[in-house]
């Protein structure tokens, strides 16, 4: 039986798996590229973190990740243009999605005896990394980039976890708080449209 | 005196560094970006591959790769656009370098302890990775997304290895029914035209 | 109390973040793309070097690098446009930059007992990846693909440091004349307006 978090876990990668397939589609990919971007999408932060953090990346123990973006790819392929009437679901489960990965990030650099500032870089990584190489592979500057609260939930959520830890509340309850804090801070970003400021352009550059 | 088997990596080596450099020529870079084009081409699959396996990138203890993509920039700069005249030359060059790196990909990788599904990505990730580093750095959305049967050639090596591992077929026999695979779907794809679906477009996303 | 080297190195960083930083505002980016970007231009390539010869990399134990980087945010939010008459300045510390990421490059590879081939492609490596980083994420062909003196400054300072060690100079002499002459080979190269050639287009590819 699969744990909670276990499921979380699994809705999570599918919803990182379906944004990047949908983008895919959206530039005419067929469907091993949509499949390797939704893959990429989905492991690309956790995996970019193993490396840095120098352990073996987290998928290649478990096939769930490679079968759960391909069966993200069918759910897209049979579905297809229905999908957009799902958008408000997906968009929850992404928030979902990259709450946990946030907080498994930050709790596995902490583990790995890394200092707070370490384990908040490692958060913002796995949870927001993987949608920046999701945009590279369709060519398009990096979404978070430029208009959204995205990565900024996830540090957040790690100056969150951090207080938490701080205020000795127990690894449940720090990673609970945690990552709802990434998932209310996204939700009001979206809802009032919340952003960062732009930097000026400066065009003699 | 080199091996069979190393005297065709070179040459799959070289014919992946033409390639890197050829694009690049497209696009107006200067020798030394080409030559970076070409070097990524021909080892970015395999350095991935090692990176995530956790050991020294292969060309780290053999200077052969990077004098092999020098000698396939003195190539072009001497030949220039009479090479389109051998189109169908560095084909068959490109199609034995994709089945060798696919095989050698695999094998790696099982040596390591590692299951089959991890052998097959990571052989495909060894023929097909370099591809997608040289389209990014050329600023184009990666080819094998979006028009031909390519990474999906190396799948397809893979699981013949697996099969051949499954019938006990012996080390030799498996890499070369799997490398000999890897090229024959390359080549009925490429005459045929056999292409994989394309996602239907999204655009409201 | 900082070192002279430490200096030096933080100015460097600060150099690559700013040149990161202004790159993005001129594509619009928010506060936090502009500072991932300025970051990734600083420690990209140390980064990648490490991760290439399986050590944690640099800056994961030192927040220096985050921090200094933040610092260069600040700085281009505060005086914005006015930075274009730092041109020059920016330009002497950018090249200071390179010249000890090369050195530091080359040093730390020896060190861990690689050959010279190797050591002198990390020195590049190090002084170069993160400007290709760069011009990834703001959607760019990488420029020294195409356009300057750069990363043929870095190989010939390792050439240099190659020399100097064959001739026996010490280290602190052999780093010294190392550095300096990235930094001549960079300066005279922009003052003459030296380039490399361009590789022929082949349009037909």
């Amino acid at each position: 039986m699969p744990t909670f978090v276990q499921v979380l876990e699994f809705i999570g990668t599918f919803a990182f798996a379906i944004s990047g397939i949908r983008l895919a589609s959206a530039k005419q990919f067929d469907w091993f590229g949509a499949y390797v971007v939704g893959l990429s999408t989905a492991i690309g932060g956790g995996t970019i973190r193993d490396l840095l953090l120098g352990v073996t990346p987290f998928w290649m123990t478990d096939p769930v990740y490679p079968i759960c973006s391909g069966l993200a790819l069918v759910l897209v392929i049979l579905l297809g243009r229905f999908l957009i009437h799902l958008h408000s679901t997906f968009f929850i489960f992404d928030s979902i999605g990259l709450s946990l990965f946030t907080v498994a990030g930050v709790g596995k650099t902490l583990v790995l005896g890394y200092p707070f500032w370490v384990a908040i870089i490692m958060g913002s990584i796995t949870g927001a990394a993987g949608g920046v190489i999701r945009d590279v592979f369709i060519n398009e500057i990096p979404l978070i980039f430029r208009k959204e609260i995205y990565a900024i939930a996830c540090v957040i959520g790690g100056l969150v976890y951090w207080l938490c830890d701080f205020l000795t509340l127990g690894l449940v309850i720090t990673q609970l708080v945690s990552g709802i804090s990434v998932f209310v801070v996204r939700l009001l970003a979206v809802k009032y449209k919340i952003c960062l400021p732009v930097l000026k352009g400066d065009e003699s550059v």
